[in-house]
């Protein structure tokens, strides 16, 4: 049986249906409307004025023609079956409508109305009868509650955004397709990135996701060969799973995709759930899901906007290494200080390099990087071109990088076209002011920001996702191997107890120490003296998951008599604090010091499935919230760049002249963690080793205690 | 005698004089031209077109008009004496030219000329020879190599940025003075703030401060009535002493400044160096400056604009707490997402004022904050009124925050103009698009921004100013009282060795342990039998800063034997690692343990002088960077407030049940190591007191270990 959260789900939805949703040849609009300021007459108003040339037929009893269209009574009057219809009706309308489509063979709707599950009991009572059909049906249909799709090669435009009056579409086809969980933010990122002048294809926004949800369309645009990129904003997804099949499959194809997420902060977090009524989830979980599988993540929508413009640029490899060219050299130095804050890397020019440009343009202040072309660029044709020339020839360099006034912009980019001709490295360009050469720069792959904050933003986003390419496909097989392994066998019915939690992660590889379990003080203090001392003693009880909290634990004994007093006085407290707990007397272990102590834990996200974090432990868990996250699997690769991600790695390798901690059997305690996990499938609740003490390189590591939570398996990771 | 990095300098530069160089009423051009391309005859085509009312005096023998004005051969035949020369000419015609002028009796004047400082070793003797001048002669003289002044207000414009034609001035009186170390960047901020309609006062840009120097401008705009806010931009200060008087004079008038400061990256450091010649500094010096005289500081230009937008709306008070208005439940979210990241509260509006809001409004999504208002917005006249109007009576509110799109702004303007003539609290408004209705909210007092993002961080910035009036004022009386502090009785001739230091720090109230100097072995051992068991030795020595790295430290000594083994081997250690260094026996102290331990240090900052660094130690300081760093001096309230700042400082307020450390105890000893530090005035060198171990809540610190170190007295604070 496949293990729910990280087998590859079926398609939900029918790829032919989906097409016909997305790229509609013929269109009904029912409940098609005169004025072009109400929802039923928007979406007419766009198809004829904009430029689709599929069949539109509106459909209104109440006309026999509206804008010079034949207008039908009803959708079974149709000369012909229509790709999709679009309902411009009420909340009460729409499932009897969907039915009559249904009958006369259309296979895709678009609903617009609201009063679904967003509008209180009525309103998910109406939703679910609709979620039941689109399943019996096997119609694609998008919304409730959203603005209408947009497809702007095609100019199938049934969104009713007022902003393709403003903004209106690029010619020819566009790369860059729209899915968002909110009509606005579709809205306002393509009216942005047409600023830009950004080309887009599909703009969907999936408004209540009763029957499509967001990793059904991401699934099909992650095999549409249009779409070069995709740009998203998500508020809850409801299937983590197909979300990641879906975006690895962007990932494997080179097509970035590019999401803002909602809820970082508390009341984004409670406004998310109120507005589309899906759980936001962890945060840390969704950043740990999108670098995993190859997502640039935004930090707000002109980010993101940035960031669908620079995907768009012909170059998909480049390094960290930025070398600045400026008109200015105070707008050289912050626009270094910007870039190395973005993460890039703005290093000094080789001597040779430095000599050569210095011949070139003798009176330049610097050189070094950044390169300060003064404004003597004005008067001197040619200085930009050889600069830059050199530049683009230049070892160690990745991306090059320019700030330019719009006046001398303009005066040198002919000289800049040139080079960016001849080089395959990227070339990003800030400016102030409206150059008159934007167009032809940016035909010539030059990407122009127009504010060099948001372009070293943007390029220290981008350069880091170039290159991830090779980690997801990693990630992914991992997760492939971990479906088709066996199930664990059967745990031992109800919660574990510490010594049966230790001895069945062991199973899987977890390194655990010598212990030994005594019933009575005597057995304690026997098996201390078998074992060696000093020792610790640990109340041992399936229902005690916070041992020291209760007085359970006594470390440190150094002879029978303590051994005897504390494994009494444990128990005592134990039944104190807790006194319905299942006692099975007490553990005796050997005393253990290493290099540092890890604490390894596993949840269950409620989108995602199985997930571990990983961090020092102590305070720098707790104060410093130096944490890494993964979703699982693990394997021993992922493991060290987990621990190589962490602040306090340093602690780690030696600082300060103490021992270096042996990372190599941490990182497979981590691995075998995970394996653990996989294996529980549905049926983990939640699993940690707190703490997993390292020891001296060479020396291992050792589960210093752990917890293994069961639960009713479930699918909850893949919440349909 | 004053100490010169706290005491306030005088003035240096003539306010007539400067006057007359930033308000000039007649102004002569010597190099004047014909061609509007080149500088001599930008200046003239900006005063002649921009609408300059004085009097100009074109000077050149070549012509004898020149654009309707009568052109006069020499300075020697103008028939009045001008406010002001604007040089127009080489860096050889520079300084007879001056003294030309000096002798005619001008008092200011403007260098455009490169080939100073910047320029190898003959502009810097060029460079010298002209500070000279200016000194001798009281002349006012701005730049060499800078691009020329701007009052925008009486339209005096001589700097030759393109950016006054495609960006004119405000009609009538500008209030934002710019004042930066960079002609590009005075023009980028002065252009995007134009696009904002941020009308400006000063323009300008200081060149090489050959003469009148950043601090000088800065102090004339302090006192200046028509300037409301400076907005800056600096690579380097050449005295941070007499920059921090004028910056607070600003604070103490309510008049922001606003700085970007470069050189936050390595690279970006270099270049500003290679760029002025002046050494950017230490970064986190500068900050710890710009927050101490309350100054709000930039991160990009663009952040600088939207600061001097926002601090022209007339709020000048406000807390944190900001309610989200939205017409998009998405937008919503993220607002709130964006304002929690930039610092503010986004907190949940109290359920009475929810109801109303419902009752207003029955169909809004959510009323919690964010309130999302729906596009129900653009069909329900007063909706957005009774909304807004709502929330602006709403205590626990201090600002309203709006996100709609230009289309839907334009539909509410009404509205929200007709709440904010109501209300004084700050209203600020992000949109998407070009709203019509801009200007009129603008008179409205509403501030309004075209991105969300930048409004949400500029909103974070600004509110976090507001209200550090009284801190920096609290801070500029310490500095005064320092300054009239008398000077520390002369220190031991030479370094200090540990206990000279310890005991001499004691005197300012640093509290140190019980501890003995002893010159044997056996001295050693009677007196850890006189102080008790356990103690430390110590090697003692002046010319050993680090003692333990040379194995000059034993700690945990439980009787006379060991101390005896220990003295002997720390002083054969210590003998061995440095054989030239003094040595004065060892010190035995008490052993000492407490709730934690601080790392405090003073250096001293090329710029601003002693300056305080307080950190928790080891990792905390040395992994995670967590510390606090301030000018001095500081005071208790000071040296709390930098440990509350500190991310571990849970770690001294009872983490995990552990015990509180004394935070008065720690707090005092901080401050008295400023009283130390400030007596010793330009003789300081370094001080540290490493650790000061703090003991639990009642039970003091203690300075384990210290150091101080001496110099030959210098100005270097204040590099004149």
């Amino acid at each position: 049986m496949p293990i729910p959260n990280t087998a590859r789900p079926p398609e939900r939805a029918d790829r032919t249906a989906l097409a016909q949703l997305l790229e509609p040849a013929s269109i009904a609009i029912i409940g098609a409307s005169r004025d072009t300021s109400r929802i039923g007459g928007v979406a007419l108003d766009h198809l004829q004025r904009l430029g689709y040339q599929g069949q539109v037929y509106p459909v209104n009893p109440r006309y026999a023609e509206i804008a010079g269209l034949a207008c039908y009574a009803d959708v079974e009057s149709l000369p012909a079956v229509p790709d999709v219809a679009v309902l411009a009706l009420g909340a009460d309308e729409v499932l009897p409508q969907l039915q009559r489509c249904h009958a006369c063979g259309i296979r895709a709707a678009i609903l617009y109305a609201s009063g679904f599950a967003e509008a209180g009991e009525a309103g998910v009572a109406r939703q679910a009868a609709l979620t039941a059909f689109a399943r019996e049906s096997g119609m694609a249909i998008a919304g409730p509650n959203c603005m209408g799709l947009a497809n702007l090669t095609t100019r199938a435009i049934t969104a009713f955004a007022t902003t393709f009056r403003a903004y209106p579409p690029q010619d020819g086809p566009g790369a860059v397709s729209l899915l968002t969980q909110s009509g606005n933010v579709c809205a306002i990122v393509y009216a942005t990135g047409r600023q830009m002048d950004v080309g887009f294809h599909q703009f969907i926004n999936t408004g209540n996701e009763a029957c499509l949800d967001y990793a059904d369309y991401l699934a099909y645009l992650a095999d549409d060969a249009r779409t070069g990129a995709v740009v998203g904003y998500v508020e809850g997804l409801r299937s983590g799973p197909r979300f990641i099949d879906a975006a690895a499959r962007l990932r494997a194809a080179d097509k970035p995709l590019i999401v803002l997420k909602a809820g970082e902060s508390e009341a984004g977090s409670a406004a998310t759930q109120s507005h589309t009524a899906v759980l936001a989830g962890n945060q840390a979980i969704y950043r740990a899901a999108f670098a995993q599988v190859g997502a640039m993540q935004a930090g707000d929508p002109t980010h993101l906007t940035d960031l669908a413009f620079l995907s768009g640029f012909r170059q998909r490899s480049a390094g960290r290494r930025v070398v600045v060219a400026s008109v200015s050299g105070a707008m050289g130095a912050l626009s270094a200080d910007l870039l190395s804050a973005a993460g890039l890397d703005v290093p000094c020019l080789p001597e040779p390099v430095q000599q050569r440009l210095q011949a070139a343009v003798p009176e330049i202040g610097s050189v070094a990087n950044p390169v300060d072309l003064t404004g003597q660029l004005f008067n001197r044709s040619g200085l930009a071109y050889a600069v830059l020339d050199n530049l683009a020839a230049v070892d160690g360099v990745d991306v090059i990088f320019l700030y330019a006034t719009a006046y001398l912009l303009d005066r040198v980019a002919d000289e800049l076209i040139d080079v960016a001709g001849k080089t395959n490295r990227l070339i990003v360009v800030a400016t102030t002011g409206e150059p008159a050469s934007r167009a032809r720069l940016a035909a010539a792959g030059v990407a122009l920001f127009p504010d060099v904050a948001r372009a070293a933003k943007a390029l220290g986003t981008y350069v880091g996702w170039l290159g991830t390419q090779a980690r997801t496909a990693h990630w992914m097989a991992l997760r492939a191997q971990a479906a088709d392994r066996p199930r664990a066998e059967q745990l031992p019915a109800g919660p574990l107890d510490e010594y049966q939690a230790k001895h069945w992660l062991a199973g899987f590889g977890v390194p655990i120490g010598v212990e030994a379990v005594a019933a009575t003080p005597a057995d304690a203090a026997r098996a201390a003296e078998s074992l060696g001392f000093p020792v610790a003693v640990k109340v041992l009880s399936p229902d005690i998951a916070h041992k020291t909290e209760v007085g359970g634990v006594r470390l440190g004994l150094r002879d029978a008599q303590q051994v005897r007093e504390a494994a009494a006085a444990v128990v005592a407290a134990a039944t104190h604090a807790k006194p319905d707990a299942r006692q099975r007397g007490v553990l005796v272990q050997q005393m253990a010091s290493g290099a540092c102590e890890l604490i390894v834990g596993v949840t269950r996200d409620p989108v995602f499935g199985p997930a571990m974090t990983v961090g020092l432990g102590g305070i720098f868990t707790e104060v410093f919230h130096d944490v890494a996250h993964r979703l699982l699997p693990v394997d021993r690769a992922m493991a060290r760049e987990m621990l190589a991600s962490l602040r306090g790695y340093r602690l780690m390798t030696g600082f300060r002249g103490k021992p270096a901690a042996d990372i190599d059997a941490a990182a497979d305690a981590i691995a075998a963690l995970s394996d653990a996990a996989m294996a529980l499938g549905g049926s983990l609740a939640e699993m940690e080793v707190n703490p997993l003490l390292v020891r001296e390189a060479g020396r291992g590591a050792v589960a210093l205690d752990a917890l293994v939570l069961t639960q009713q398996p479930n699918h909850d990771g893949d919440r349909q």
